[in-house]
This record gives structure tokens, sequence and C-alpha cells, in this order.
């Protein structure tokens, strides 16, 4: 399989994209990796981490490309100033039949923007949505949408429903994904005007709908797949992130102190 | 400190209700609890629970409702249709000056209505907001709007961010709040309509604005106050509330297995 990856897009770059580019062919002998981007660069972040051997050199190759996008540009703009951005050419070589698929951890509207245009959505598919697994007690989540479009009309969610299930379907080999929508109250007469349109909708579709679900669902096992707006996605998936991160590093200070304690101190 | 509780509002109420009122008169001679709804449940539960002592009798007393509000119904038209319910004789209470403070778990739109009818906001505030106090790594995060408000103008979000600054000032002991505005990404340009135009009014006030912020910085302590729309604060409530859940329980499960293990099992 080969992959186009945008070296010049997100936290980091080159230097994360390139560790990960090496680590992956190492690991991954069918995988071919296209590193886009500024090609000193990233051939001088290669040899930081040790340089390429041969075997790397037939896995692993550079894609110039003059330009990049920073995560603070403005999508359209960027996209229309900056024709031979990293990110763009990368899924350029998807569009053209150069890759078999795109990775940015770039600007992520740059990233929606740009593989709408030249990519498409499937037939009758209005949007993109980005798709999260998120663990839960018994196997994975999908979040959908987790920041791809913060304005969406009832259709766009009712599709990311449809999509999602589809996806657990095909790929995580579940047999009939449970799906529910985000809500702040799992009565009909909760939520708003987005989500109460968008529950009849759902409720009237061939999918394994369960109504209105609320945050803790995401993580309980209840669902397959969780939809909601790209906004309210996008702030769970955060907050889900640095949530871990506090109560795992305070249960690891606690088991600090109860060892220094028990050694004394 | 005399408090009305709605004892007919929530999960497993009154008996949780009854419960938590018990223990309260125990810890803190202090208090007087007002438990509103049925008198005869109220009192089988307060049976349950092992009876009153005399204490308990002076710091308890049952204030008869012949209705409650359950979790389902529409705010507006259960507040009219049931004048008598324990949700909103409670916060009459506050209102005739019998009481100090109201409680309720029950439906929470009822609650915002009916303290906004019988309470009042203070002068020149717009809506009420509910806060919750999250735990970070060195304190608590003031959560501004978790769930009053589904449709909020820039305004409200405004205005949540004042009042939860002046709370943390006067409540918390803070001297100067470090107020965030909730956000898919840090940059200017990021957001929907609503928190692109509270941008602008967060950044002219008094307050101490550090601009947007993401979910995750809800729970690292860089901000005393994230203010939010109710239908993104009460969805990021809940997923904390079950991401803790799954990731304590999973922790204790492989501490379980490790002994398990350690035991020859």
């Amino acid at each position: 399989m080969r992959i186009a990856l945008d070296a010049m897009g997100g936290d980091f770059a080159p230097r994360a994209l390139v560790a990960g580019a090496m680590e992956a062919a190492q690991k991954f002998p069918d995988v071919e990796v296209f590193l886009v981007g500024d090609r000193e660069s990233i051939a001088a972040s290669m040899e930081d981490f040790g340089g390429t051997t041969k075997k790397d050199q037939n896995s692993i190759k550079i894609v110039h490309a003059t330009q990049s996008i920073s995560m603070d540009e403005i999508p359209l703009v960027a996209l229309k100033t900056k024709p031979d951005s990293s990110l763009l050419k990368a899924v350029e070589m998807v569009a053209e039949g150069r890759a078999d698929a795109v990775v940015s951890a770039g600007n992520t509207g740059a990233m929606v923007a740009a593989c709408t245009f030249k990519l498409r959505t499937l037939k009758g598919v209005k949007r993109a949505g980005i798709a999260a697994n998120l663990p839960t007690k018994n196997g994975y989540c999908t979040l959908i949408d987790v920041g791809a479009n913060v304005h969406c009309k009832p259709i766009h969610l009712y599709q990311y429903g449809i999509m999602a299930a589809i996806y657990n379907i095909a790929v995580l080999n579940k047999k009939r994904p449970v799906v529910g929508l985000l809500n702040v109250g799992e009565e009909q007469t909760k939520g708003n005007v987005l989500v109460r349109k968008t529950m009849a909708l759902l409720a009237d579709s061939n999918l394994d709908y369960t109504g209105s679900v609320e945050g803790n669902h995401i993580f309980d096992g209840k669902c397959d797949v969780v939809v909601c707006e790209g906004f309210a996605g996008n702030v769970i998936l955060k907050a889900a992130e640095g949530l871990s991160e506090s109560l795992l590093g305070s249960l690891q200070t606690n088991l600090q102190r109860d060892l220094w304690s028990r050694l004394g101190f």
C-alpha cells in the first residue's frame, strides 16, 4: 500500500512525521510511504534519526513541495494561495492514482477541504465527517464528527450515522452496529434544534438506531457509533485526551507518593 | 442555613435524597433541610434508613407537595400544569424567604425555568447558566454552561464568563481567575459563528481572558473558568463522568487480574 504523508503538517513537523514513517517502514514491509514536503528538512530529519538503510530507501520516498499550510491559516485561502503545499500535493497523489491513501496531521479544515475538492465524496454523500474510534469497555465507539464541520444540517448528521455504521460493518467486522445520537438527555423532548430534527431522520432509517444518548454512553459500550456535530465531537475528543492524561497522571503521583511513604520518606 | 431540597427529583427519588439529607443533618449541625415532596413516601424512606433521632427532627422537616415533575417533561408545560410540584415549591420557599438555598437533582430545564421565574437573575444578567467545578491538576476549573441553555447568543457566553469569574473570586478565593473560551482550536480563525462572535466580547472585557482553549485545557489547570454553550458543556460533563468510570474500572480490572496472576490463578 502506497501512503502519501503530509510531512509538514502538525506538531513537530517534519521530525515527528519522518520518525513515524521510518518506524512504519521497518514494521510493515508492504507499506510504501511518500514523505511530501520540503526535501531538505525531511532529509535532515532522516539523517537525525540515523539515516536510511537500503530497505528504507525502497519504502520511503521524498516528494518535494515548496509550501506548507500552518494550523492557523483559513483553509480555503490557504489552498488557493498555496498550490504547491505539502498537504495539497499529498492529497493530489491519491487523486492522480500515485498513492492509495493520504495522511495529514496538519490543518484539519484544509485537509477536509482538499479531500472534498480533489477526491470528492461518494455519490449522494453531502459532507465529509471525521471519525474517531474511542475505547470502551468492550471495544470501540466511533464518534463522528470530531471536527470536519462545525455547522451541520440534520441530513449531514444522518449521513454520518450511515457512513460510520458501514465503516463498523466493513472495517471493524461488526454485524449490526448500534447508532446513537449525542444529546443532553435521552428523552425525546431534549436537545437543540439540529438534534431534534435529526432524531426523526435516524428513527426512519434502516440503522439499528438506539435514540438519544448522553456523553457517558460514548465510553460505556452501549453504542458502536455516536453521531454529533463537529464542535461537540471535537471538544469531547480533546476533553477525553486531557482527562485521561490528568487522571492517569494523578494516579501515578499517588502511586509514587504511596511508594515513597512505604520507603519511609 | 436552611436548604429546600426537591425530594422527588432525580434518580432513585425520594430514597437517595432522603439518605443524603439525613447524612447532611448528621454532619452539619447548622444545616436545616426541608424535604419537599410526597409526605408519605418521604417518611417511609426515612423509616427505611433507620428513622429519625430527636436531633434529626429538628434539622429535617417534610414540606408536602402533591405533584412531581419527571425527567422527560417539557419544562414550561410541567411548571404550568403542576403548580404543586416539589421542584416549584422548593424554589418558592427561597422566593418567599423561608429557605436560603434550593437544591434539585430533577428536570434541569424545569429547575432553570423555575429559578428564573421565581428568583430572577441579578440585574443585567440575561440568562442563568449552570456551572460545574471539574478537578484539574491544581484545583478546579469552572465549566459554564453545562446544560441550562442549548441555544445561546454571544452576550450569554460573555456573561457566563463574568459570573463564573466573580464566583471564583468570591467563593473559591482566587485572585484573578483566568477565563478561556471553549473552541475547536486555539487560533482566531477557528470555531462556529457563536464562538467567533463571543471572542470579541471577551477580549474587550476586564476579565483575564486567555483566548480560545480546547477541551483538554478544562483539565490541565490552564484556566479557572471555561465558557461554552450548554450543549457542548453538558456532553463534556457526561463524557468526563463516563470516561473516568471506564478508565478507573479497567484499571481496577487490570489490578485484579494482576493480583489473581500473582496468586497463581
